[in-house]
């Protein structure tokens, strides 16, 4: 990121370089998330989408679009479809993995109950729908449906294989494109095809929302070790005790030992874990420089994520999205 | 039901005129509900698909283009579409209502966990909105995904007003036209509108399919307390012990002494039920006449279904939907 012309987070500028459209997304949001017959949906809806999220999704399709000077409405029921795609994701998996805080809020099937989460997000999915068909173009409504699937893929294949040593990079990778990626790089994908630019374009698009998607999920996952910090503070480890296999256990299961590899298999497999679990764990990590190398394929997509942005035209928002790459993983830098 | 001309079921002489193009779809069923990824996917799946449900939406959505003369492939996606949307509905409903059996067999979130059947769901859902862009036709999109929304907003409903003694007729036909009719109509639609007939003949297969879902669930609640016969069973009253609110409910809540309505509001509202309550209910059931003016109701729609069809040709498959609409109310009648 070039500090010295512009010091404000790449998000922040493309949230003010798209300032109109983004608004008109949150009205659309606001119009569909309504019911005429059941105001619990709207209760739990609005609990979710107005707990300030950064709407990064939508700002993806917004800005793919701008950046390749489409003049017509619908980049904005794309966005807003994006946006509850992603919303109802978010209170299916709370459900799944039975958490209590989203947000720095209570989760909704805390707030409410599991059958509230379930059905509501089943209306934002079908509500998604609707909104996809607007626009009219057969060939995002691919793009999306295919992504919808894609996103439930993932997770039930994460349902499977998060507490399982078998698990590798490859199908670490075929999760975050599921729960992650497959979402970022339908957003920019579908900004580029309502713009009407040439395949060439398209697909890149595609690769710099995927390999974002994906550096942002390694990016978290590495976080919830505690990134490159040495302090563990109290959301170190939260994966580690749901037993979620991510990047860096995968890694350092790849050269444990075989005495280390019945500690893994204890911990995640079994989940019979004690006090000082954690701290074991960590220095297995930092032992087979597992973080490091975790940190180096996250920094290795952002780059591909930039790379991605060149055969694109010179435009303002399109350093903003090569900034928001370097930004993703300026966390753990 | 004409019995001296044919005295097989209806949905069996169905099943037979409609048996190539029924094959199909059971294919194309088993072809979409495979995963590449997670084998997790098609072990839930096939569990309910292939328990035997009866293919009733599906057959719906068959005959209607057949009865239409449709000569093209997509009649087979669309009701694919349709027992997919149907199919998850079913994994979420038993999440929701934490039932034990469906079709005779355990339910997959006994089988499997709940976490499973929500993303399941999930995948069928995505789906089957990949299935119904196949046929290339905006306006079966809208009717399908606008079903979805109807479907989902039904369930949300019945969340919170199945236990409210405020629950009127008009929002069980709204909780009833979401959760049961909605798919209903939306199959027999689809079957006109891909075989591009006049706007009076889709009307009539969405009236038909409209009334024959409310019927059928009407039906359904009625033989939750026992349906016409005396005696009861174990099968008996399953509503009640849920403390779901159905037509022969709210009929006798409305004509309920204070006493009575005190009796509904702690078993009903407050779910305090002892021995000898559901014994009680019924009998306030025949003494306000809720069970036979509900079965009136029943029969109402049933021959409301029949006269939707007379506006379409003449067509041995014409005869079979509307002795289907006498079959679905035989069991009351």
């Amino acid at each position: 990121m070039n500090v010295q012309e512009d010091v404000r987070k790449p998000l922040d500028r493309l949230a003010e370089a798209l300032a109109p459209e983004m608004e008109a997304v949150n009205a659309l949001i606001r119009e569909r998330m309504a019911s005429r017959h059941a105001p619990r949906i709207p209760e739990v809806t609005a609990h979710l989408i107005e707990a300030g999220g950064k709407r990064l999704r939508p700002m993806l399709t917004l800005a793919a679009a701008k950046l390749l000077g489409y003049g017509g409405p619908y980049h904005v029921h794309l966005a807003a479809t994006v946006e509850f795609i992603h919303t109802a994701t978010l209170l299916h998996d709370d459900v799944v993995d039975e958490s209590r805080q989203r947000r720095g809020r209570p989760t909704a099937n805390l707030l409410w109950d599991n059958k509230s989460s379930v059905l509501v997000g089943d209306y934002l999915f079908a509500r998604s729908f609707q909104l996809m068909v607007e626009p009219g173009s057969m060939r995002t409504l691919e793009i999306l449906s295919n992504a919808a699937a894609t996103i439930a893929e993932g997770e039930v294949l994460q349902l499977t294989a998060a507490q399982d040593l078998a698990t590798n990079e490859d199908i670490y990778l075929q999760v975050v494109r599921g729960k992650t990626a497959a979402l970022f790089s339908a957003a920019t994908e579908v900004g580029g095809v309502i713009a009407g630019v040439p395949d060439a374009q398209v697909r890149a698009l595609f690769d710099y929302g995927d390999a974002l998607g994906i550096a942002f999920q390694i990016v978290d996952d590495l976080l919830d070790y505690g990134g490159t910090a040495e302090a563990i503070d109290k959301n170190t480890g939260d994966d580690f005790r749901e037993r979620k296999l991510t990047l860096p256990v995968i890694k350092a299961v790849a050269r444990a030992t075989p005495e280390e590899r019945a500690f893994w298999s204890r911990t995640i497999e079994k989940g019979d874990q004690k006090d000082g679990d954690l701290e074991h764990a960590l220095e297995l990590l930092a032992r087979h420089g597992a973080m490091a190398d975790a940190r180096r394929d996250a920094l290795d997509w952002a780059a591909r994520a930039r790379a991605s942005l060149q055969i694109l035209p010179e435009h303002p928002i399109r350093d903003m999205l090569s900034d928001l790459a370097d930004f993703v993983v300026e966390r753990i830098a």
